[in-house]
């Protein structure tokens, strides 16, 4: 398949790897491919620029945001959720209609340093602004409650543990289950929550993730729904 | 031990009943013993009246806030969180100084009807409002997370699960911890998130929480913070 990957971070590289890996043909968009692969800084949390990582994966794609959204069939939206409003922008309402978009990113403010707090929750959601947004775009929240080499690869945590869906759109909700099915998500481990309104609750599951985190010392676990009644 | 449960709806009834099983002198606070001891008329969710549970657990005593608080050794707060700021004040500061204050309670809003919003959240919560406005209480959240039964006999939801505890002072919390403990909770799964305003983060799972109750037709599930990372 087809794939586009908005964002050229930590999140965007590892979606890129796997489902490259998998046997699909990715193309990672971004604002400006010259800047983006001129850069030799590394990022805020220390991780090395683009162009280190593209070295070794360099079959897959580096386009313009709207380059990349052109002839694919499915996005996973990997960028920072104070961007996406405007690299969506980028690309028009047009191009995107009619396409299955995975959204991972959370309103995070960073802006108060951590805890982080959401720039938006409670009666709406970063999921619902872009549904709002782009009305013929699919959009399917998941996998935005943990860490990303959890997202790609459930089994580095042992035993059950759960990934969300919000969606309007039952097919590309069924979509979104076959690419994590395909990461190695167990079907009995992905919860169908209802509607895009439904990604409040995902998206208010990141104050205690960030917490958790600062508490274990590391972002290697995930939130388990555990529904096993005694008998 | 000398225990006040604040409130007299099912939370309350169910703390009663368990930690009076554990040989502890219960003392349920209301506004209005003689109105409590009147009630006729089921709740909103379709419970009886007090009454009729307090029939076959008359050895729990029922007094006002004030006099149940007085004497107590630790205060559970089996309030709605719309009411709890209010039978505090009935109490005042005085009486509340010093004492264990395990908050159950969530600020759920139904005014706008299901799913219910948060009426705080995000930068603070019930839980940190409750210690601002009473600094010498030794407030503790805990256990909001979940359906009361669990609270209370986390046995109902078989295998691994969590509880966590959310407050400022380390010994109010290594009680909570025993009364956990006696509850049937596994130390490995009582999280000690840190200070009070690590509430915010457990205030906020209610939104997925009501979501789930509503995907699963049942509150008999619970949160699991899976870290079993793979060897």
């Amino acid at each position: 398949m087809n794939i586009a990957i908005l964002g050229t971070g930590m999140v965007g590289q590892a979606f890129a790897s796997r489902l490259q890996a998998l046997g699909h043909t990715v193309t990672i968009g971004t604002r400006n491919v010259a800047d983006t692969l001129a850069k030799t800084d590394n990022d805020g949390m220390g991780n090395p620029p683009f162009p280190v990582w593209h070295k070794s994966n360099n079959t897959v794609l580096l386009k313009t945001f709207a380059e990349a959204v052109s002839g694919a069939e499915a996005i996973f939206n990997c960028t920072k959720g104070d961007a996406v409003m405007k690299v969506l922008e980028s690309i028009g309402t047009e191009p995107l209609s009619g396409k299955l978009f995975i959204d991972i990113s959370n309103p995070l403010d960073f802006s108060n340093g951590f805890p982080p707090t959401l720039s938006v929750c409670n009666t709406s959601s970063l999921g619902e602004e872009i549904q709002k947004a782009y009305p013929a775009l699919n959009v399917v929240k998941s996998m935005n409650t943990m860490t990303v080499g959890i997202m790609v690869n459930p089994a580095l945590v042992q035993g059950n543990h759960t990934v969300f869906m919000s969606g309007n759109n039952a097919e590309a909700k069924a979509k979104t289950a076959t690419f994590l099915q395909s990461f190695g998500w167990q079907e009995r481990n992905i919860i169908d929550l209802g509607d895009i309104t439904t990604a409040r609750g995902t998206e208010m599951l990141l104050p205690v993730w960030v917490r958790l985190f600062a508490k274990l010392q590391t972002p290697m676990f995930n939130f388990h729904i555990n529904i096993q009644q005694a008998v």
